[in-house]
């Protein structure tokens, strides 16, 4: 691959995820581009562009200049030194988007009569204002954004983001060891004390942290999706079907696996277990480059009404700066996403029920040029 | 008090809220409201209303009917048990709002014609789709909205939740005081050591868990504003200024304090520390009903303004079943925000230097019929 002369590795990977954005700019006739990323919108499209984890609004020109307005401007400094993005203080604009988008659209000399294109998450009521203050502009917002089309390049993973998730994905397999490990001896009687390990470990190895909240689940709550709280002071690994959702965050990028552990199980029990396992099983070798994503998801969803039971949430998801992200692996009719090398995902069937408890089964698979690998070892786990 | 006769006092504060909510829809014409929590749309009203605390829309009809339609059925039948809303299933309608508020409409028995509100962060091209779809029916996306109205509402906290939030207030006391003997007596040494800390001891108290992601940065890290990632293996408490911004989460109920350790300060940090203190004890004794909550912030940046020093951040929020809800504590022109008694706020000045590192305080005041409560005991800890 050509690089560009004088540059290290890491600001050529993002100069040419800009120049993607940029070339798309250009075709599509806009001049500036706003993403933001703020508490109630998350947008890590700002991070995948910039190296900038978080609060900021960063504004792209269609002639190839970016601006990066940061709530904590030392921050940026650090995060986002590899990046030919120029940095300045969102504070300096009230930390309002109108106020910053005003200032930018001058500062960049965007011409008046241009098309600015704001995210596509602006809420009605405040696309309203926009189009109100910036009335030498044409306001876009629409569905096909530049922040959908970002995130549709992120889906498929380049090298050095699956270099990176592999790292995250060993971390995640040491520790998946070390729970099996610990919860046999004891050492790990509760849900909190699972949910810490998880934590702690991960620091440990140099991660961000987990992912997300560390859902662990013992034999009374594992009948929820999403146990909740979290995780409590309950026993986890008793009798019945404790489920441990967990994922790490190494520089930016996640893994998302769940365990469930098994102790006595009645034959209602063992029969819930052995049809995620079924699912599992039938749904990851079809993981080929080529594939519809739905067909992966309609198999589970067949396979388990062909038995009586219904799976209340999609199969997998997309995974990398975002615990959720493309490619969706749901059995939906408008899910139109192929498989494609570098694409990394989820496959997670799992069944719940109110008395018996819940069983779900997730690793991270990663579609590869005439196959597919399982990146994690995430497992039924017999006590 | 008039209870209802019948009727748990836990039911009927949830009917009293609901009340508030019909009737403010009578007044304003509206005939039945969509409100939605989902991942990339946090809404705590649908649990203030109904106890069922996240992944869920909530229908309310003018003729005093509420539907919820839950993602995870099992447990909204656990958590919204006190309500009297009918429960049914989101994947009965795809997971798709769309479809699930036809579905509304039609077994509510909606006329023709009403007026249907549907969130007011609803993205300008999904409320197209709305208005495409729904074509029976008027549909109002605007920031005057129910759920704003009710995140108004929920700004004065009635006597449960001060109850809830005063419990939530002791146990962070509890551990702030163990944090000052363990970080003294070197059993805390590292940012990730205090962030464990705090999660381990917030669950032993039946806590939900903490109420955002504990920050905790050492004297390498304290610059920045909010730390990123939020702790790691770094050393904690040694010399400089180290900031530990935490809240716990009880009942669905929050806390946020910031305690602030200095070790072996220079002139210019301890001018830092000492500028921080100040601006807490002109600011804290601001806090009356009737007060403008945006004079207390003004008066902050005054006061750092004149001894050179900008905080980069507002000066406060409100506290409740959000770690940031209403009232705001801002300095901005259009902050009509005013104190009354009831409402819960942090207040929270803080400095950061990329060199001297960063100092915050942080605690949470009730304001009462005759002045203020500190509900907390952050506060500066010389090691």
């Amino acid at each position: 691959m050509e690089k560009y002369s004088g540059v290290s590795s890491e600001t050529h990977a993002l100069i040419k995820r800009l120049e993607k954005v940029w070339d798309w700019m250009a075709q599509e006739g806009i001049a500036l581009v706003m993403l933001e990323d703020s508490e109630s919108k998350r947008d890590q499209n700002i991070r995948w562009l910039t190296g900038h984890p978080n609060d900021a609004l960063l504004f792209l020109s269609v002639d190839r200049k970016a601006l990066l307005a940061a709530w904590d401007i030392n921050l940026a400094k650090i995060y986002a030194c590899k990046s030919p993005v120029t940095i300045v203080s969102y504070n300096d604009f009230d930390r309002t988007p109108i106020k910053a988008l005003t200032a930018a659209a001058k500062t960049m000399r965007i011409p008046p009569g241009s098309k600015i294109e704001i995210p596509s998450v602006t809420p009605y009521p405040a696309f309203l204002k926009f189009v109100g203050e910036l009335t030498d502009y044409d306001i876009i917002c629409r569905e096909k954004s530049a922040a959908s089309e970002i995130s549709k390049m992120r889906a498929v993973k380049d090298d050095e983001e699956i270099a990176v998730i592999k790292k995250a994905a060993g971390f995640t397999n040491e520790i998946i060891d070390l729970l099996e490990k610990n919860v046999k001896s004891g050492k790990i009687k509760t849900e909190i004390d699972a949910a810490m390990f998880i934590q702690i470990e991960a620091r440990k190895r140099g991660c961000e942290g987990t992912s997300f909240e560390t859902l662990a689940a013992g034999p009374e709550r594992s009948y929820a999706i999403h146990a909740f709280p979290s995780s409590t002071c309950a026993s986890f690994g008793t009798q019945g079907l404790s489920i441990l959702d967990f994922g790490l965050k190494y520089n930016g990028y996640c893994t998302d696996v769940t365990l469930t552990f098994t102790c006595g199980l009645n034959p209602k029990q063992e029969k819930l277990v052995s049809l995620v396992e079924k699912a599992s099983k039938l749904t990851v070798p079809m993981s080929h480059n080529g594939t519809q994503a739905r067909d992966i998801a309609a198999a589970a969803d067949t396979f388990f009404k062909k038995n009586k039971k219904e799976m209340p949430h999609g199969l997998g998801h997309g995974l990398g700066l975002q615990e959720h992200e493309y490619p969706l692996i749901r059995n939906k009719s408008d899910n139109d996403w192929v498989l494609e090398p570098g694409m990394i995902f989820t496959i997670e069937p799992g069944l719940y029920d109110p008395i018996l408890g819940g069983c779900r089964l997730e690793n991270d698979i990663l579609i590869t040029q005439d196959g597919y690998e399982v990146l994690t070892s995430a497992r039924i786990i017999n006590l």
